[in-house]
């Protein structure tokens, strides 16, 4: 990204893609295009000077760009790169924000033209609003970035994933197999979301629960507030981890209520002291 | 609390005992005491100023008090209430932070003196520390705060602990009996602590989780660094309320696992919606 003609395209100009394109101009690129299917998104971006230009049609920027940025649900970014693999300059190279891996990994490589290196990546990072009038940079400083390496990736490559991901204020970036980062992320994003639907669905109370909560309750929930569409696609790719996370959840709730209905002291205090030790501990 | 000579103790000089005294001075009381067992507590809760004196002997600060606020553990409040109501002042009102009421409430006023009045009370609001140097007033700013009555109590001095709480910065003041108090509580705090406790405990991945985590994870943890000495008391002094929470949630997660198992995308839209409307609707 020294190159002073670095140019780079992202598609799908929503929160997350809107809020690459801004922390992406710190790095100084030559140009940042948009592409997206709203002309509405589109203007408004450039209007925010979010993006240099943005195009319906893809096919301008692709031919021009060093780097692309998929920032569309994951069906989509395997309809894109099938649609316009043509289009893309010779050795561009793409990486992605998709929450699963791979199988996903697996169907996207079968598409990808011999010198184009697809480096996937998730960056850990969100909001519980979507939209590009959202788009913050901010969201991703001190965050967590996953890469997950393939046989396919040039070392350099992976390489410039990784400064682009530093520069744009990411804490802390891990390498890990496709099939670590679904095992993990079942636990730690999916598991919680299915969760959070989970408990705001348990309110049977009839009251305006609103007024008789603490931050425990808003906290769990901040993220109910789903996108139904994008966390479907997100559940059924990733649905034997998550199945699996979900086993293992039911079954510490269920240890758990039993020792509250036996009162059992013992059991309860030896439950709530590993919780609250492993929550310490973690980094 | 307009009378000049107003003066408050507050037993028990934690967290939430220093973070009161600290919310207290706002409404200049002609003195606010603290009462602890602990001597280092004492002295630095003079130090810092956030007491005019401490004493571990409760006697003296009670003669003189018109409000006190009990701020320890439910079953240490029904010991300190048992041994030292006789010093208790002519008229003196008694609040409390209590987690659970109905029992307890029950309980606590076999023990008062005729001329003592109990309004029993819930603030919502905390921190995920403990002791008197995390304190701070801030933590009641735009809370919830639950005034459950007793046919025992005296208009005028429910009025003065709602005064107090919105003077000491909470946003919404209800007032509810004490059984429904315990099972919207049940549901809005004790299940939330149920399920970060489970899903913390849940964590088998054998990897540095804390990088591989978004603000989901951390948001639906934090409160995993629970207390368990207190927690074990209120769970136990909330049995069936809480038992019957957790098996609503249970039949819900269940019922969004089988979604996914089958993947019956319309059965989960269904879910996911319902659960993101109702997030949005809550105040």
């Amino acid at each position: 990204m020294e190159d002073t003609d670095f140019k780079i395209t992202i598609i799908g100009l929503g929160l997350i893609g809107g809020s690459y394109a801004l922390a992406l101009k710190e790095l100084k690129p030559s140009k940042i295009y948009g592409v997206d299917i709203s002309e509405e998104s589109l203007r408004l971006g450039e209007a925010m000077e979010v993006i240099d230009k943005g195009y319906t049609d893809p096919k301008e920027p692709l031919m021009e760009s060093d780097l692309v940025i998929m920032c569309v649900y994951p069906k989509l970014v395997k309809e894109f790169i099938k649609d316009n693999m043509d289009y893309f300059k010779m050795n561009a190279v793409i990486t992605d924000v998709t929450g699963i891996k791979s199988q996903f990994v697996e169907e996207v490589n079968g598409l990808l033209r011999e010198d184009i290196d697809f480096v996937f990546a998730h960056p850990m990072a969100g909001r519980e609003f979507s939209g590009l009038k959202y788009a913050s940079k901010e969201i991703f400083k001190g965050a967590n970035f996953i890469i997950t390496p393939t046989d396919r990736n040039k070392e350099q490559n992976i390489k410039l994933i990784e400064n682009m991901a530093i520069k744009m204020g990411f804490k802390n970036i891990e390498k890990v197999k496709p099939e670590i980062h679904d095992k993990i992320i079942g636990f730690t994003s999916q598991l919680p979301h299915v969760i959070a639907v989970s408990l705001v669905n348990s309110d049977n109370s009839g009251l305006d629960t609103g007024k008789f909560t603490g931050d425990s309750y808003r906290d769990l929930t901040r993220i109910a507030r789903i996108n139904t569409k994008l966390w479907s696609e997100l559940f059924l790719g990733n649905k034997e981890n998550l199945i699996n996370e979900i086993n293992e959840f039911q079954q510490n709730i269920a240890e758990l209520k039993n020792a509250i209905e036996n009162e059992d002291i013992e059991t309860l205090n030896k439950i709530l002291s590993r919780a609250s030790k492993k929550r310490e501990e973690m980094s």
